[in-house]
């Protein structure tokens, strides 16, 4: 297995590249606009053939690059329908695997930080891995104020999908503020201040965090409804 | 093995904290100071003994929290003496083995950079890593106009030290601009424009390159002669 995580300063975004070592199959999960080139020119490097381009959601905060490289690779892309979005070679759907050569992306439906949020699973050689989109952060979660988020079905998705993983799952979110690349489930269950709430306190902490929109909302949202080419 | 990359947005600089799962052991690799709390936290929640905190090399953007991290937690500090620092606990020797519980590092000494780089290296379970410090960069190097920084030292110190380790080897730089986390010594051996020049190329590049001084160095190289404690 090839892995490798990407960072977009401007949004703080982690993409990340997976592929399988000996198909030379590839994807990638959220990648941000502005970097295409960056991936083209990685995976010709790693001599990585690109297979699928995935969203965890419909982003709120950066442009997404899936439709760019469906464009310059002839990939899949896969996002969720709940976000209204008709641009997708294929929708997610919960329990589907994603095959990237001989590795199996696992599907999970995760709503709550959006209507549409999954979370992709893998497991390889003894170890696992978990890309949580916005749904599972370091030390945090996605908000729910926003894209039918709700943040009753985010403590569901959080303790019935997530927090059943395998304990030494490493987890790999879509953001990190703080310079942080990567986490566990149980580091996560044990020190995730938002998972030692319960239900209601949960409920009560993310209804009131009165958080100012994402900067770049109203451009990113309505570009990553056309898989990030608007007007192209 | 328990790893951990940790980003310091305002310098692009990487931390590294690795640690033995086993006896609990830890060392950390170029910390910067305002980011202490950060690292002293995250060894407790991870239930962390500070054995070591290492630094590649006297850093020029940013200054170092070895000093706190040793007045915090007792660990040993080291650094080469190349850098007429006097403050550290140990100096770095070339062939000096660290020893991190089971973990092994080994130290090469890598002049170039600065006079004082050095690079980590570790194998484990058949997995190899490098710490190179700014030795080696992905597709690209450190500078080689400062703190006796030599184009042709840094030349041997990369073909002869770096690119005879296993090509799988990781390759953790101690900075990256680009939101790149991590390379191989055989990517970077097939795409690091720098490596594809023969020596007199090399030193001709590295000695024309004209760069501006690092905004930080005033600072940064006066209070990394004290293992960043200046003043206290």
């Amino acid at each position: 297995m090839i892995f490798r995580q990407l960072f977009d300063h401007n949004s703080h975004t982690y993409t990340y590249l997976i592929a399988d070592a000996h198909s030379r199959q590839a994807c990638v999960i959220d990648p941000v606009l502005e970097r295409s080139q960056q991936y083209l020119q990685l995976l010709a490097e790693l001599n990585l053939s690109l297979a699928f381009a995935l969203d965890t959601h419909v982003h709120a905060d950066h442009v997404t690059a899936i439709g760019h490289l469906r464009k310059a690779t002839g990939c899949l892309t896969m996002v969720g329908s709940q976000g209204d979005i008709a641009c997708s070679s294929e929708s997610l759907q919960h329990g589907k695997k994603v095959m990237v050569g001989d590795l199996c992306l696992q599907v999970l439906y995760t709503p709550g930080h959006t209507l549409d949020s999954y979370c992709f699973y893998l497991e390889h050689e003894g170890e696992s891995f978990l890309f949580s989109g916005d749904t599972l952060l370091i030390r945090g979660t996605g908000r729910t104020d926003f894209q039918n988020g709700n943040s009753e079905k985010l403590f569901h998705s959080l303790h019935k999908q997530l927090m059943t993983l395998p304990k030494g799952t490493q987890v790999y979110p879509a953001h990190d503020y703080h310079g942080r690349t990567k986490s566990t489930i149980a580091e996560e269950r044990s020190h995730n201040p938002r998972l030692q709430l319960s239900k209601n306190e949960f409920i009560e902490f993310m209804d009131t965090l009165n958080l100012p929109d994402p900067k770049m909302m109203d451009i990113a949202v309505p570009a990553n409804l056309s898989c990030g080419e608007l007007g192209v």
